[in-house]
């Protein structure tokens, strides 16, 4: 809370960003720093990500959807490593033009996703800038010690997880920039909010820590495009994997889509802005994985195996024959 | 570490920051987040600080000038609250046009600081903007448990101390945005480039940590003029102070600046990015603190005394006379 000067800050702090520090260590945002004591037996699991307008998000998105998808790609994180949330630490770099509506309504989606995933805003910085609104946002969270599931443990002969459905947000963002992929795909008005939804506000699968902590050995979140984000595993682990298309869980929208143009199945398996988790499975494991799933509600889907090492690490295939894609990974950067 | 396309981000962060995150816990920037566990007594101390090219520091500062100091604001904060620190996690969103060698000093900053501060990276994530270049920092530290001063614990009749000395980076701004003043306050080079080196990098007084910890009831890092924050911590406190001017301490080329230019005091004291700590002491433990501050290597000086609250909270006398300053704080924002 330092570094930025007072009389506007200050108040700026008290009016809109005090009300969200709801943890005593917060000390109400009116002190230099923020305490925390992670009860023992636990790890503190801490992760940063930040979203830039016109990069990350429209600059004409509701403003409670940014700040939900500012803190919400960040507990994807956690999620992914076994991490129930905490809390978070916040910068905002505001434009000469910002408007109290604007923060307001920014405001109230924050406080929003607070009190659905139990958290408190720990601290932050406000920021003046003359280049495009950017948030930066650190999130922290806690997992059973030696529970944190990390990229690199991948096993040949592991079945592999993901939960939800992929590429509904990329075909989201297709959509959006292209209204007329709405008519070519035969989506319903329903079927295009729900892919727009998902572009605009992930769902972070905070259920789903304590269950890959439980049984995955390897666990990440899908930010960058299932094909790449899997490859990236397969890397860290130094094992290959062959994916099955067919198994991709999709949603009615997207099973549409990729029904009506093939094209659009390469923008599921590389879009980006996923935020579901990608888990590796022991086979021995895998039922008591997926029981454990079906009574936290979360759906989940073995997409594939584990397999030795090979060249590009990720073969996939649909209908029993191998696909190849022009590129693997969605480029945010 | 997500939310962005990875070919690129991927090569720069093995290129760029991997070597900086020698903690088990950042596993190699490797994963999409970081663990720690702090050890047993201690309280994690977490603060976040972001700085904009063109708004904190100039766009053509030294880029290793320009980490540390992104850096530093945050060690400052974790040192008023008596934390040593311990690691950071850090966003740089870079321009277009950025290039291999800036970033290759920048990252020297980091590694010359990391080795003199004792600290790791933990994290980050690196983004795309339009926009000028920012960097946000979170760092985290260790407090002794229930040692953590805050800012609202200033007592009647408690001395008010501050480090190092005061005035010098925002004299040093001065002169950067106005080179005749070096000839009208008749400094020398070596009086100019001290005040300008102040404000290009902060001196965080790190080793200031377990002595106020120790010592002090309140305390603060000034960072947006001492006038100001003395009378943020007063109104936290619901005290006054009285803030002897003469008493506060001046470098060489501060107290050359004020003696040829009677102006140059308001900057002194009002000016920002001093990053001194800011204490209150209770009478009975002034002469330990000293010493104990001393045996450190730390300057520290009384500069005043709290009072029971008055209107305005801070009275700044000179001479024995009230002093009347335009405006108490800095305003970066």
């Amino acid at each position: 809370m330092t570094g930025i000067g007072r009389p506007d800050e200050d108040g700026l702090i008290a009016r809109y960003f005090r009300p969200l520090a709801t943890a005593p260590g917060a000390a109400q945002l009116l002190d230099d720093a923020a305490t925390y004591q992670p009860p023992e037996g636990h790890e503190l699991v801490l992760t940063t990500d930040a979203v830039v307008a016109g990069v990350h998000f429209f600059p004409e998105d509701p403003p409670d959807a940014v700040a939900r998808k500012a803190l919400r790609v960040n507990l994807s994180d956690l999620a992914a490593k076994g991490a129930r949330p905490v809390g978070y630490l916040l910068t905002i770099a505001l434009t000469e033009d910002w408007s109290p509506d604007w923060l307001e309504s920014f405001v109230e989606g924050l406080g929003a996703d607070q009190e659905e995933f139990d958290i408190s805003l720990f601290g932050g910085d406000t920021v003046r800038t003359p280049g495009p609104l950017w948030i930066s946002v650190t999130a922290f969270g806690l997992a059973t010690e030696g529970h944190v599931p990390r990229r690199n443990r991948a096993v040949t002969g592991q079945r592999i997880y993901v939960t939800g459905t992929i590429g509904d947000s990329a075909l989201g963002l297709k959509i959006r920039l292209d209204q007329t992929l709405k008519g070519r795909w035969g989506l319903s008005a329903t079927d295009a909010e729900h892919l727009l939804d998902r572009y605009l506000l992930p769902e972070p699968r905070v259920q789903a820590a304590s269950i890959v902590a439980n049984f995955a050995t390897a666990s990440m979140d899908i930010s960058d495009g299932l094909a790449g984000d899997l490859g990236r595993m397969c890397a860290a682990s130094d094992v290959g994997a062959v994916l099955e298309a067919d198994r991709v869980p999709l949603s009615p929208a997207a099973a549409k889509a990729v029904a009506a143009d093939p094209s659009a199945l390469a923008t599921v398996l590389t879009g980006g802005d996923d935020y579901e988790v990608l888990a590796t499975v022991n086979p021995d494991d895998t039922e008591a994985f997926e029981r454990a799933a079906k009574r936290a509600g979360l759906q989940v889907a073995a997409i594939g195996t584990i397999m030795p090492s090979f060249a590009g690490r990720v073969r996939i295939e649909r209908h029993g024959h191998p696909l190849v894609l022009d590129r693997l990974a969605f480029r945010h950067f």
